[in-house]
Parts: structure tokens; sequence; C-alpha cells
């Protein structure tokens, strides 16, 4: 049988949360994948690539897993009845409900990180609280049914993790290998606790603007539940 | 003076050979991206994403770095005097000529490889010397204005050192912090010596087919240059 796995796409989604497991997950064999949106209209991302999504919030099929990416787009979604309404109704069916990077937030906002550990972006970690949810740090997050993985390109390890779930260590090994990822960064600077201060802070100025735009919806759907 | 950077785009490529690294140099400020092709209709990558160009052969600028990602599709590419005419004009005015993964045997036969230091997808190692290429294990290889980066995620390993290249370290490690990328991957399968001999196996017989129409064509082209 066919694994239905589905990833949201959205404009402003970072192009990479959602390639990364995209290219990891759809590399398994008997996995069927889908880019859905409002509609079949293609979307533009945070850096520009064109992507058209292959199926709409009407005509998806029951997902075994669904896939929220995060983005600067995240900021729309996180008030969007439509999206929300979505999102519930298909996890309620799946077997794993995920996210990478600020994805998190979207599943927050539709209610479905109430006392469960997650993790987002290292930068907007401290955004999961007011959706009820326990942060923790990770690349890959996994409490019962709800598998969050970190900013970007966390979301390779997290496929992989995926990966094992549904087809076992030496699926997800075979993937692996064939994407040879065996990483190497050529620097030491992946978080806030090994890169350099300066590094550090040029990163924070330059996103402080859209933390603060993340912060102030996530504040003000907290504030209309409690 | 904003920096132009081009990634063919074409049937059947390994959408994350090309997203990874178009992520972290897009990410940097000052750049401008395209996704080249013949048209501007949409192609599809080699796990199903619909991919749309945004310049042409006929219109595309002049490029400060061209990158050829890998992918199923480049055994297309190999013969494609279009193709092979354009790689060779736009490299003859470029600062970098680069490669991710199978993207390293388009440029062998665009002939741009001939005595120079190259990698490649380990898998297809063997297909470099016929080009006249020195093989070079390695996530990252440069010789002159030459950079290859290996198989897949490679490609962000090479998309940071590009990046370095082009900006100095501290932007490139601002753009690796952005992207969370300090790897983590839940299995040491990443590369033929890690991974367990069974998944090696696997992985080569599923691959077997796709090696050996790309060797046909490649020991083909080398014939008739001899």
């Amino acid at each position: 049988m066919t694994l239905q796995i589905g990833f949201l796409v959205f404009p402003q989604v970072q192009q990479l949360d959602l390639v990364g497991p995209h290219d990891v997950l759809a590399s398994l064999p008997g996995t069927s994948t889908q880019l859905i949106w409002k509609t079949r209209e293609p979307v533009i991302s945070s850096n520009g690539l064109v992507l058209t999504p292959s199926a709409t919030y009407d005509d998806c099929p029951p997902l075994d897993v669904i896939c929220v990416p995060g983005g600067r787009g995240t900021v729309d979604l996180l008030k969007d009845a439509r999206t929300l309404e979505f999102i519930c109704r298909q996890a309620a069916g799946a077997r794993y409900v995920t996210s990478v990077c600020t994805g998190a937030l979207v599943l927050g906002a539709a209610g479905l990180l109430r006392g469960r550990r997650a993790t987002t972006h290292w930068a907007f970690q401290s955004l999961l609280e007011p959706f009820g949810a326990i942060p923790a740090r990770g690349r890959v997050v996994r409490d019962g049914n709800l598998i969050t993985g970190g900013g970007v390109t966390a979301g390779i390890d997290f496929g992989l993790t995926v990966a094992a779930e549904l087809m076992g260590a030496e699926e997800a090994q075979a993937v692996q290998l064939d994407l040879e990822y065996a990483p190497a960064p050529p620097f030491n600077a992946g978080d806030p606790e090994q890169a350099p201060r300066s590094v550090v802070e040029l990163v924070m100025r330059r996103m402080e603007q859209g933390i603060a735009a993340q912060r102030g919806v996530v504040l003000e759907i907290a504030a209309n539940r409690a």
C-alpha cells in the first residue's frame, strides 16, 4: 500500500525546509508525496523559487504523514482558518503529525502542540510555549505521533528519522547513502552555541523584524485563547 | 553590485542538488539567482517537484557563478549541444564554474574538466576520468575556479564554501546559522565506507541501471573525442 505524505506549500515557504525532507521521503519506495495549498497556482518561496502545488485542501487524499515546513510565510498561516482546519482534519487521521522549522508554530496555532514536547528554529523557541508546548531543543524531537524538526537543514535529519519510522532503519540508511548525507560543514557555526558571537549578533539583527512579526501574532492568538 | 548566480534546471534534476546550494547562496545579501533552462516551461524533478525556470539559455544574464546540479536527467544533457554551448559560453566569463553531484559529468561533457581535480556522487566517480578529469573524493573539491560538490546533500557544504569565496567567512557563517546547519544524521550511513554492507548492496542494486545509462553515454562521448 502506498503511503501518502503531504507537505504544506505556501507563499514565502523556506524552500529547503520543504525540499530536504521531501527528497528524503519521496526517495523511499512505496510513497506518494503531495505539495498542498489552497489552489494549484504556483507560489513563490522565501528565496524566490516558484513551486507548484500538486493538491488542494479540498482534493488532498487522506495523509499518513502531514508535514508543515517553515519560513517567513508561516506568519500568515497562524490565523488562517482554512489552513488550520485542513491541518486539524488531516492530523486526526494521520500516523504522524510533523513540522520543520517554524512550521511548528502553525501546528501550535492549530492546537496540536498542547502539553507536548516540540522544537522549532533556534531563534523561535520562545514562541512554542504560548501554544502550550513543552519546548525542547534538538534536531528532531518526538512526542508520540508528533515529530518536529529544528531549523531548515534539520529537515534532512528529520526526514531520515521519519523514514526509519515508516520503513525501518535499512531503508532510511539506503536513502541516506543515496543522498550521500555524510555532512561536513566548512564552518562550525550552525547553532548559536557554536557560532562566533559576531555571527550570532549579525543573524539576530537580520532576523529581528521577522521574529517580532511572528511573536506579535503568536501572543495575540495565545491571549485570545486564555 | 549584485552577483548573478545561475543554476541549470532540467527534467529529472535531483531537486535537493539544486535547492540546497540555491537556498544557501540566495540567502546571501547582494545576490540574484536564476534557474535556467531552454524554455520557461516548468520541468519535473526526479522526485516529482514541479520547478519553473526563471531564465532561458537565450536571455540569461552573464553569470558570476554557474552551477550544474545532478540527477537522472543529466544523461540527456551529456550530448545536448545547446546545453553544452550555453555552459561553455557562460563558463568563459564566470568567476566560478561549479557543479553538484552528477552535474560534474555535464561539465565534463562540455570539456571543462580536462586536467582538473573534480568530484561527483560517490557511485559515479569512475565516470570523471573518461572526461580527462582527475577524480578526487571529497564533499567539496576546488581546482582554480572550478568547484565541484559530491552527491546531493554535499551541495549544502558546497554552497557554504562558495558563499565564503564570494562574500567571506562571516557572511557564510551567518547563512549557516540562519539555516541551522549543525547536522546530526540519525544514522552513520552517508557514504559507502561507513554504511553497512547490506545497505551499500541495496543502493548499488537500485542505482545499477542509472549508472549503466550514464556510463554508456560517457564512454561513447570519450571514444568519439579520442
